[in-house]
C-alpha cells in the first residue's frame, strides 16, 4: 500500500482523526529552503475557514517539525510534519459504528479493513488529514515562488452561484491571498456566504467548483504519455476528499466547441512564445506550454447533514435509518480551496525537480 | 522519463506516426489468459473508426505479438505488442516542421526536446499511439471478463447533441459492441454523425463527452489517498491524448447540489449492500463500493482542422499562417471510446492485482 | 527523492541523530495485525547492543506510535512510529564540523546538501536511524511468522574469529533470539567478545561478516529480471549503513566453483521439491524455489576511531589531522542483526503481499 | 509484474530465448545523443565472446531500431530496440520440458507461471534476454562518455586463478576494450582460457568473479537512505542471471579488517577532494564521493553441464535423472562483463539525470 505520492518529492501522509497525531514525510525539499512557519499558520488557518459558515472542529492545528530543518531551513532530508489531535472529544461511537454514513468512506473501509480500522470520526479517511498536506503545500509554495511560480484559487461556483473568471493574476493572486472567502466578485461572495449560512441553517451543505490557475511555469515540463502534467496533478487532486471533477482549460466546454474555436493561435511576444487564448489550460501534448495552467476541481457537498438518513448496519446486514449529530461543516469549499493549492504546489515542485535536477529549486 | 504506468500490470508504450513500429510491453497479464486476437482486431477497428466520418489515415494495424503468449495463452512474462507503421507517406514536412500547430504538441515537443524529436505526424505525441494501448486493452478486457467485470463507453455529448444515459447496463454494454458509431440513441446517433459530416465538409472538427461505466468490480480496490480510483483512473485517462476533463458519478453536478440531494443511500439487497443513487459514481473514499464506477471523459476537437490558423516559426520567432494539409479526422470521439476502454481496463487489472494478489485474474 | 522503499508495504524513513526525533511511516501492514509492543522493545534492545561492548549512545529508545494502530491492532492504514531523541549532548561542534570524518558521510553530504545538512552526530546519515527501522521490522517479523516464515541472523565473522554454519534452522534460530552476542558457537562467541572489548582498549574498531537464513517462504516469489529476490533484498540491505558487500548462498565462493559442484540437485520430499543442497540461496532465477534463503552481508568496521586521522577543511580546502571524541562504537556488528533482519523482513512482507495480494498476512 | 527498472532512465525487457524476438523499450536517453550503431553491434560481438571458449548458440544479434532515433539521433522518446530470433532449432522439448534442470529457473517458473511459462530454452528466464540490455547499455555508455564518465569490468577470478587489479584505470580500461578475454595480465588471461578449454572438455563450467570500475563520477550522486548508490547498482546487477554477490570497495574483506585500517583519508589535490585508498569503493554514507565507484559480482557456473544430474518431474512428482544435451557454454564469466557494464551505465544514467535534471546527459 502506498499513502505516498511523487518521484523527486513526495510526501507521505499518516492519522486518523481520533489518534494520537496526524502528520506527513516530506521527502525532496531543497536544501536551504527557507522554511516560514508563519506563512504554514496562515495556511492552516486558511484551511480551517470561516466561524461563521461551519460549526465544526475548531482546535488549533499547531504543526511540529520533527526532522529536515536545521537552522530554520530545509536540510534536504525528510521533513517529519505532526500535527496533535487535541479536540477528539470522547464521543461514544458505540451505537453508530456499524452505521454506513451515506456518501462516506465507513462502508468501503469496512470492506477494505475487515473492521479493523478506526472509525472514530472517519479515521484516516477524515477530510483532517488535509492538514498535514497543506503544511506541506506551504513549504512547496514558498519553494516554488523563488522561481517566481504562484498559484491561486478562487470559488468559481457554489450552488447556482458563480464567479467572475480570472481576470489579471496579479492582482487577483493578491486579493485571494487576503480573503478568508475565496470569492474575486465582492458581491458574489457575499451571497455565496449567505447560501452557506443558509445551508447550515437547514442542516444541509452544499457543493462548489474550484478554479486554479499557477503562472510561471516554464515550458517543457511533463511527459507525452502517462506522467503527462494533467495525469500528474488529476492524480494529487483526486485524492483530496470531496473532489469529484477534474477539467483543464476549457475542459467539459471542448465538448461543443468545434476546432476552429478551440484551438489556441500561436504568436511571438518578443523571445517568447504565446498562445492568444488558453483553452488549453497551459498544457499541450501533457506538458507545460509556457501560459498559465488553469483548471477547475468540482468539489461534492460534505455528506455529514443534519437530517436523517436511509443506510445499513454492515455487521448485521440490515436496514437502518442514521441522524449524523454533532460537528458539521456545511461547506468545504472556501476550505479546501488551500488543500488544492497545496497538492497542486506539490506535484508541480516533483514535476520541476525531475526535469530540472534536484538542485532547481534550492 | 517514463512512459510506463502501472504496478502490478505495467504498460509500457514507444512509437512515432511515422518511424518504423508503434507498440507496447503490457507486464502482468496472468499466465494462462486467452490471447482472443479477433477480439483485438475488432477493437483495432472500432479505434480506426467509420470510413464516412473520417478522411484519415487508413491503414491496416495488424497487431504482432513478439514475446508473452506460448501456445495461445499468456505466459505470464511481458507481452510485446507491434504495428508497423506501413501508410508513412514520405510527405514533406521541409516547410513546414519548423511551424507550431496551434493547439498540437509541436511546440511543447521542440522545447522539451530541443529540436531531435521526430516532427513527422506528431512523432511520438500522435493520436496514433493509442493503437499498441487498445490492443493491449483489449488483452485486459478479456482477463477482467473472466470476473464478470465489463467496460462500455458511449459518447453522451457532441456539439449540443445528448444521448441518453445508461439504463440497462448489460443491454446496453451488448448494444455498445455492436455499434461503429458508440451512441445509445439512434436518433441521436444520426444526428451526431450528420453533425461530424457537416464538420468534415466545413474543414472543422468538433469535441464531445464519453461516459463509460463498469459493471462487476468488487467492493474494497483502491487505496484512502494518492492511488484512489479515481487518482488511479483519472491519472490513465489524462494520458489519452485530446481528454482535457474527468468526472466520477455527478462529477461537475455536485457543485450546484446539496449534500441531501448528493447522498447515496445504502441498502441491503441481500447480502450485498447497495446504494439507491450513484452520484458518487461508485467510489466512496478513494475505495470501490461495489456499485458501477462511472465517469465521463471531456474530449476536445481534434486541433488538425482545413482553415488559415496564426502560429509562429519556433526557430526563427516569427508570427505567421499554416494552413495544415493532408489527413484531417473531423471527429475523434466515436474512435476515442475505445481507447478509453482500453486504459481503463489496464488501470482495473492493476488495482485489482495489487488488491488480490497477481493470480487474481488468472 | 525517496527515503521510501517498498511497493505494497513501504517504508518511509525520516529523522537526524540530534534532531528533535526519528522515525518511519509504515504502510501495508494488514489490518488486524497484532502489535506486539514487548517484541518491538526487545528488538530496541538488542540494536542496542552490550554494555561491556560499547562506549556509545545509551539512551532508551522509547517508540510512540502516532498512527495507525487502534485497539492494539494494526488498522490497516500507515504507521507512525516515533523515537524522540533524548541523549542529544549539547556538544559544541564548530570546531569540527567542516572537518570531515574519513569514511562517514560528511564529505558527500556537504556535496549533496550545499552545507544546509544537519551535521550533529551524522545526521540523516547516523547509524542511529536504522532505529525506526528495528521497529518497523518488528511489526513485519512478526506479521510473517502468522505464515511460518522466520529470520534469523549470526555473525559468521569478526577479524579472523569464524562462526560455525547454520546447522537445525530451528533449534539455532531459537538459541539466537536469546542471545545479546549472536554468535552459534559458545567459544567463538567469547573469543569475537574479546576480540571487540580489545579494540576498544585500542580506540580501535573492527568489522564483521552476518550469515543469514530465512524458512517457510514459498515458492514462486519474486520476478524474473530487476524484481528479483535478490534484487529486492541487496537494495534494503545495502541501505543499511556500514554494509559493504551481500552475497546469496555460495555467493563468492561460486567464483571457483565447477558446475557439477554448485547445481543444487532436486528431489520430491512428500509432495514437495527440494534441493539436497542450497548453493543458491533458495532462490533460481530470482525467484524462491521454497528453500531457505541465504545470504551473508560484510559490515565494515565503524569509522569513529579514537586515533588521529588525516583529512581535509571542505570549507576551506586544506589538509587537516582530526581527532574524533566522543562515543565510539568498537563494533556495530552484534547490532546490526537486528536491523539485518529487518529490513529483510520488511522486503519480503513486501514481495509476499505484492505477489498474494495486501491480505495475504491478515 | 514489473520488468522495468530505472525512473528518469528506464528500461524495460522483454521476449523469450525460442519466441519471436527479445527486446527492451529504453526510456530517458537524452535527445541528440548519438547513437552510435557500430559500438552497439561491438558490444555485441562481445556479449557473444568467443568461438573457443563456447559449444554455445552462435547466431548473429541484430539490433533493430524500432522507435525513439530520428536522423541517426535520440529523440528523447521510447526507444524500443529488437532483436530477432533466428537460430531457434526445432529442438523437441516434449521429453524433457517436465524436467526442472538443476540451478535453473525451470522448478520456479513452473511455480510461478503455473504451467503456461515458455520452456524452450530456458524462456523469459534465458540468459539470452541480456542482448538486448547490452544494446540499451551501449547507448547508455555513450551517453555518459560525454561527460568523461567510463566503466570497465576484467575478471578477477575464475577458479583458483586471479587476474592483477586495476592500475593505472586509463591504460586498462583501453585494453580491456580491445579484449574478447577480459583478463589484465596476459599470463592469467591465457591460464584461464586454457581451463575454460579444460571444462569444456569435461563437459562441465566454471565460475568467476568479475572486477568493475566506474571513473568519472561526480561526487553527490545517489541517496542516504533506499536508493543509495549501491541499492541501486545491486539491484540491477543481481537481476543479471547467474549473479549471487556483489561488493563495493573492500567489501567482504571488511570483515577482517580495523578501523584504523579500513577508512580512507581524505586529502586535498588542488581544489578537488580525494581520498589516499578507495575502501569505500567511491561511496560514502550511500552517495558518490568522487572517486572511482569499484565493485565486484560473484558469477556462478553456467548450470547447464554434460553429466548426469537428479531432479524431479515437476508434473509426476517423481525422482529422475538428466542429462541435458544441446548447446553448453563451459563458462559465462567473460561475456558477462559487457552485461555488468551494461546494467551499471543505465543505472547510473538513470542516477545521474534524477539529480541534474534529464538534460544531463544531453
Amino acid at each position: 500500500m502506498k499513502n505516498t505520492f511523487g518521484n523527486s518529492l513526495s510526501v507521505t501522509l499518516f492519522g486518523e482523526s481520533h489518534g494520537e497525531a496526524i502528520g506527513c514525510v516530506i521527502d525532496g525539499i531543497s536544501p536551504g529552503t527557507e522554511i516560514d512557519e508563519a506563512f504554514i499558520s496562515s495556511q492552516m488557518e486558511k484551511r480551517k475557514g470561516i466561524n461563521a459558515l461551519s460549526t465544526g472542529r475548531r482546535e488549533k492545528d499547531q504543526v511540529k517539525i520533527l526532522s529536515g530543518v536545521f537552522a530554520g531551513k530545509a536540510t534536504g532530508t525528510p521533513i517529519c510534519l505532526v500535527i496533535e489531535n487535541a479536540d477528539t472529544k470522547s464521543k461514544d461511537y458505540s451505537k453508530t459504528k456499524d452505521l454506513a454514513r451515506p456518501s462516506h468512506a465507513d462502508y468501503t473501509a469496512e470492506i477494505k479493513y475487515g473492521g479493523f480500522q478506526d472509525y472514530r470520526g472517519g479515521g484516516h479517511f477524515s477530510g483532517r488529514i488535509t492538514a498535514p498536506l497543506v503544511a506541506a503545500g506551504a513549504i512547496a509554495m514558498k519553494a516554488l515562488e523563488k522561481k517566481g511560480i504562484k498559484i491561486a484559487t478562487h470559488i468559481s461556483l457554489c450552488g447556482d452561484i458563480a464567479d467572475r473568471d480570472f481576470g489579471n493574476y496579479e492582482e487577483d493572486f493578491a486579493l485571494l491571498e487576503e480573503l478568508e472567502m475565496p470569492v474575486l466578485c465582492e458581491k458574489k461572495r457575499e451571497e455565496m456566504a449567505s447560501l452557506i449560512e443558509s445551508c447550515k441553517r437547514d442542516g444541509d451543505s452544499i457543493g462548489g467548483v474550484l478554479d486554479t490557475a499557477v503562472i510561471g511555469l516554464p515550458a517543457g515540463v511533463g511527459e507525452p504519455w502517462f506522467d503527462t502534467v494533467e495525469s500528474m496533478l488529476s492524480h494529487a487532486l483526486f485524492s483530496v476528499p470531496a473532489v469529484k471533477g477534474v477539467e483543464f482549460g476549457a475542459g467539459f466546454s471542448f465538448g461543443s466547441m468545434r476546432g476552429s474555436q478551440a484551438n489556441d493561435a500561436f504568436y511571438c511576444d518578443g523571445d517568447t512564445v504565446k498562445t492568444k487564448t488558453n483553452n488549453n489550460g497551459g498544457i499541450n501534448g501533457g506538458i507545460t506550454n509556457g501560459m498559465p495552467v488553469t483548471f477547475r476541481c468540482a468539489v461534492k457537498p460534505t455528506p455529514s447533514v443534519y437530517k436523517k438518513q436511509e443506510t445499513v448496519n454492515m455487521k448485521r446486514m440490515t436496514d437502518e435509518t442514521l441522524l449524523i449529530e454533532g460537528r458539521h461543516d456545511p461547506a468545504i469549499i472556501h476550505r479546501a480551496r488551500v488543500v488544492i493549492d497545496s497538492v497542486t504546489a506539490l506535484t508541480l515542485c516533483d514535476l520541476l525537480l525531475t526535469r530540472f535536477g534536484t538542485d532547481y529549486l534550492r
